[in-house]
């Protein structure tokens, strides 16, 4: 993997950049659509094309549990399983361990922990994310770090940084393909001094980039933009920095200004699911009765496959009557509406105009249930 | 609208033909998936036609009651409302009044029945029949008709082809639109003379086309062959005949070496998404674990979206993983199978070896489950 930094912004931290992998290159900062277990919810891999995805996500976790990653690699891996031919990052499986399993237990071998799924019993600690993620053979891949739960008590987040460290030194160690490129993660909870130490114990290492873990799990924002601030600093200029698991768009405008390359967060995906549709001017609940009559596109301003071929009072019709359809064509609507909004922010950045731009974002946004 | 035969089957009464309509012209016998709410479930008009589809079908009863025809009216029309350019037909009512509905009372104006999706009371009749279809803008409408149950009695089916004989008179003096065809509805249960008095009537009427209703609803196989056969006999050449709501691909076979012209059934989608998937050899279960591992496609003989694309191994994991993807996948090969299978039947005919083809067809049936 080669990462390049194209354009820094003139004022903060906020930076243009091209990470090349073994399926392709593509510019950050850039949001990864998640495919949890081996498919972005409701679209196929030529929707994510049709919509300028450049890069998904898929789970480790879920993959390892069913088809099981044994299964993917005998089939030629994951790009070919599900005919995903552009870059994949998979996570290191260590947040759904915390956020899904049941009865786990961690020790310095690894996590044990009951399938979501059967409830058998598993082991995963970091030879086996390795081993996984080998067999999946992402383009980027992920070091097993324990992510403490929203509040810890400083003891508590402190023996999860120790751990974290331990697990990444023993992930480079088993890593022999050059064709992946392994990333730490930084934990340390909302404790500076941990994160601190965490973003250093990591950088010795020198891995192909650094990811913030252990946000959006309840903090609130400006905590969480304390965090990202100050991790930040400990990590070096010239390696991609990802925060995982966030965010809303604003999250997004936020977090570039304070110097993060990659994201990869549900909410496009899950909202669309649930009928709430992104547009410039804010949130549109698509089952509102308002839209009923309503033959304009989801958003005059969109050139996504949705907007460009269906209405408002279809794309209501379809939700209210539960059409599979529907589920597709919002999800179309806000992938596109997330890749275009990383574009305008890449943009933005390399004219040297993202304050503006940013500010211009907010002025646009008149509130949920828009009608125009 | 027109039709032309452009060729009879040497023995037997299988005929190609075409009919041309306000939205394009699509070749005979034909099968048209049904898109109950104004979408053909899981999949895109795109897709359709990608599948090869010329001419799908909607429910009048489910669009009266939602979105209401008023609203599509307003919206440009059926084909505007849901982006399907191609010719379309809707049904009267009839067949969902007597399947969907509680609480129906049947008079000479027409059924007074309960909504499904609220309960709320509404009255249809051949008048409120053609006013629905005439603001959806189908390319071909269908005269409403009183479908009886199965088992029924000769008096109750008398009544019922008395009914339907007098609302199909009145659907006629109503209609008023040239640019849609308008088909009856030949009903008379399993009764040979009920039938027969059912068409003549019809007949008399000179509609631009003609059903066979009344079927599908129970009867074993022979009765249906019988009483399609007869039927058929009862109504001219010249005119398209459809039998509504069958079936299978074996149906399809019977019914064209019966005459019949067109299709509808919601066996290809609903099966789709019952993970049932039809091929050459016979239908396959896709979640059955011998697939777990296999990287061929659905079908070897098939050029579909999916079977070109994605692997067994890959449809299992989408479907024991409820992915939603899963479902438009399926779909898309069903209806493909479907398209094909038609089409490969009017390339029988058209080189006068339908016999040999059908002949064929259950040679290659190996059944369920088949590994390869």
């Amino acid at each position: 993997m080669k990462f390049r930094i194209i354009h820094k912004s003139t004022s903060g931290k906020a930076r243009v950049g091209e990470i090349e992998t073994a399926h392709g290159s593509f510019k950050t900062p850039v949001f990864m659509p998640v495919g949890t277990q081996g498919s972005v919810k409701a679209v196929s891999p030529d929707d994510l094309l049709d919509a300028d995805v450049e890069i998904i996500l898929a789970n480790t976790y879920h993959l390892y549990l069913r088809p099981g990653h044994k299964i993917i690699e005998n089939l030629g891996g994951l790009h070919q399983f599900m005919n995903w031919h552009g870059p994949i990052l998979t996570d290191s499986g260590g947040f759904q361990v915390y956020s899904l399993s049941k009865l786990r237990s961690i020790t310095e071998r690894g996590v044990t922990f009951q399938s979501h799924i059967d409830g058998s019993k598993h082991l995963i600690g970091p030879e086996e994310a390795m081993e996984i993620q080998k067999a999946l053979g992402a383009d980027i891949i992920m070091a097993f770090d324990e992510c403490a739960p929203y509040p810890s008590d400083y003891e508590y987040v402190l023996n999860s940084v120790r751990l974290t460290t331990l697990w990444s030194r023993r992930c480079l160690e088993y890593k022999t393909n050059d064709a992946q490129a392994l990333f730490g993660i930084v934990q340390g909870g909302m404790y500076n001094d941990l994160r601190e130490m965490s973003a250093r114990e990591l950088v010795r290492m020198d891995f192909d980039g650094y990811a913030l873990g252990g946000l959006s799990v309840g903090e609130d924002r400006e905590t969480r933009s304390r965090v990202i601030n100050e991790s930040r600093d400990f990590l070096p200029e010239h390696k991609p920095i990802y925060l995982m698991g966030v965010g809303t768009p604003e999250d997004l405008i936020e977090s570039v200004m304070l110097g993060i390359d990659m994201f990869d967060c549900v909410m496009p995906t899950r909202n669309a699911r649930n009928g709430t549709l992104f547009t410039k001017k804010g949130k549109l609940a698509i089952k509102n009765s308002r839209y009923i009559n309503d033959h304009r596109p989801v958003d005059e301003h969109c050139q996504c496959y949705t907007c460009s071929n269906y209405s408002r009072a279809y794309l209501r019709h379809l939700f209210m009557s539960r059409e599979l359809l529907s589920y597709r064509l919002n999800t179309i609507h806000n992938i596109y509406y997330y890749t275009h909004l990383m574009e305008e922010i890449r943009q933005a950045i390399l004219k040297d105009n993202f304050s503006d731009y940013r500010k211009n974002f907010y002025e646009f946004q008149t509130g949920e249930n828009i009608s125009g």
